[in-house]
């Protein structure tokens, strides 16, 4: 066996020893993508010959899940990690979460996770995912899952979704089954797959009641709460508003509440409203939301019990659709003149 | 040096080999209290020369800091968890998320936490820890820091607190400025300092503006939705109702709206709340709600720090308590008959 004097070893005999180019050494040690993990290894145990000593990532896989969100905030985000908190806690498994904001590169998120080494990573964003943002997680085999994919899911990435669109159309039949005919929406932004899906079966439901659509009396939102109260005073302050309101998420919903109570509306009466999420404070509203439940609880193990199939190489499902189901409470009244 | 044969080592031989009692072998075995950091290396030297398999927890220290509350939900803890994860990955760290239910014993929750041997445990606890969990902790030289201690706080336990009975005494304050003397409140646990501290706060306010305290219109909550809801309608269900709550908690003060719209009460017209936390969405209620606001950012960054600094080896102030202040928007008016 070779072996090697204490001076920093070059990049040039880092390639030799390993057999790659200088570029790929230089991809190992940068923590960067675009390398297989066989690759990585022959380069990895060459700078271990070579008495390489900046410390690379780790090799031990550490007993946790990551969590990268856009925000932590009531937009399922909470019940999602809740939930993965309880599951993860009967598998033996560490919660991780990051909040990832808009801005900022998701770059920067993916190496500090990965130097962490984790079994898995679920993430749930609004953007997409670079090719190098994706090459960070596959050239480590690190197993990932998209929940609530912002596409039309590829066949080669582990997706988590829910029936949005069957969400969307119930929500609004139950408009239609109680006599409007005037039904607003406020969407989630339009480039993300659930806010597409759901306004389809809003639109859908309006079709197959024979109901025209009328773009005049939908808005297009952020599933936040500016955006949603923005959209709602909009809809409210129209000559002749909408008598009931699909609001595309519950964070919304609580901000079309707050915009007809400043013009004094009561809800149901003046105004229906439904929901989309079930989650707090909806149940606690008065009068109680009705809404679409996303099943977070099985969100959360489908997704951790995906990673842990791939980690121990079983067969498993890689594209999986959980049901919603409408929740009826009690903001939800005939018309006014129905 | 010794050299061992494949079978599994006798406790008894571990014991000798390390110089210490076969009790002592078994606790680090089995990741128990009790012992010092030089014993437990002692052991794990003498575990490793002899071949004992079992995996041991880590010696590596992982970047991560571990929370532990009671429930995620939106009673302060969703905005802890939300601020530490924006500080540690300033700090490069991750933030792991840990629910453990309060019938469940901290024990379990702890000794998976120490199996991955994170920088250092944040714990919102509503309950008391052990000597036992305290131990497992200490043994190992992870250093925790209470928020919001249940207790007070004792000089060996770093603690970061808010300033409950300010908090508490400003909101009620407030109440009297408006005019209102039959002021109600909804308090949490009696059993921990938060709630002694805010409910004392309550009662400071009243003894100074020379208004007798009235135990009929208080109860006692759990800072939580459904004992929140319960004594809101109590309260508001009696024959002489108070004019203003103090909510100890504005997840409590939701609640108090929701019982007030069903009992056809105008907030603020017929009945004034205060509630404390300043957590979603008591910016979005219908009124927005004045509350105490809890300076979560600042508690997120004290406890990372004081962690990292005690990690270090770096002085450090052991208990910090932090400024509460009242946020006035729009559920305070003055009592109608006032």
């Amino acid at each position: 066996m070779t072996t090697y004097s204490n001076r920093k070893p070059r990049i040039s005999e880092i390639a030799q020893l390993a057999g790659v180019s200088t570029s790929t050494v230089s991809k190992v040690i940068n923590g960067r993508s675009g390398i297989s993990p066989k690759t990585r290894t022959q380069v990895e145990n060459a700078l271990t010959r070579l008495g390489y000593t900046k410390p690379l990532v780790s090799t031990k896989v550490s007993r946790t899940i990551e969590i990268i969100a856009e925000y932590i905030e009531n937009n399922g985000t909470i019940e999602l990690i809740r939930h993965a908190s309880v599951w993860g806690k009967r598998f033996q498994l560490g919660i991780t979460v990051n909040q990832n904001n808009p801005g900022e590169p998701l770059n920067d998120c993916l190496r500090q996770i990965i130097s962490r080494n984790p079994s898995g990573v679920i993430i749930q964003q609004l953007s997409k995912l670079s090719d190098e943002d994706r090459g960070l997680l596959d050239s480590r085999d690190i197993p990932w899952v998209l929940v609530d994919p912002v596409d039309v899911p590829e066949p080669d990435v582990n997706t988590i979704s829910v029936d949005n669109w069957t969400g969307g159309f119930r929500a609004t039949q139950h408009l239609i089954e109680q006599g409007h005919t005037r039904i607003g929406a406020i969407s989630g932004l339009k480039r993300t797959q659930s806010a597409i899906a759901r306004f389809s079966g809003y639109l859908a439901a309006l079709r197959q009641a024979g109901i025209d659509y009328d773009p005049a009396i939908t808005r297009e939102s952020d599933y936040r709460s500016e955006g949603g109260y923005r959209a709602a005073c909009s809809l409210l302050d129209m000559t002749n508003p909408p008598t009931a309101i699909f609001s595309c998420n519950d964070l919304t919903a609580v901000n079309v509440y707050k915009a007809a109570g400043e013009r004094g509306l009561s809800v149901p009466e003046d105004l229906s409203v439904v929901g989309f999420d079930d989650v707090y404070p909806s149940a606690y509203l008065n009068p109680p939301l009705t809404t679409v439940e996303q099943p977070f609880d099985a969100i959360a193990e489908a997704a951790i019990r995906m990673i842990m199939d791939i980690r121990a190489g079983r067969d498993t499902d890689r594209h999986i659709t959980l049901p919603t189901q409408l929740v009826v409470r009690g903001s939800v009244a005939a018309p006014r003149n129905g």
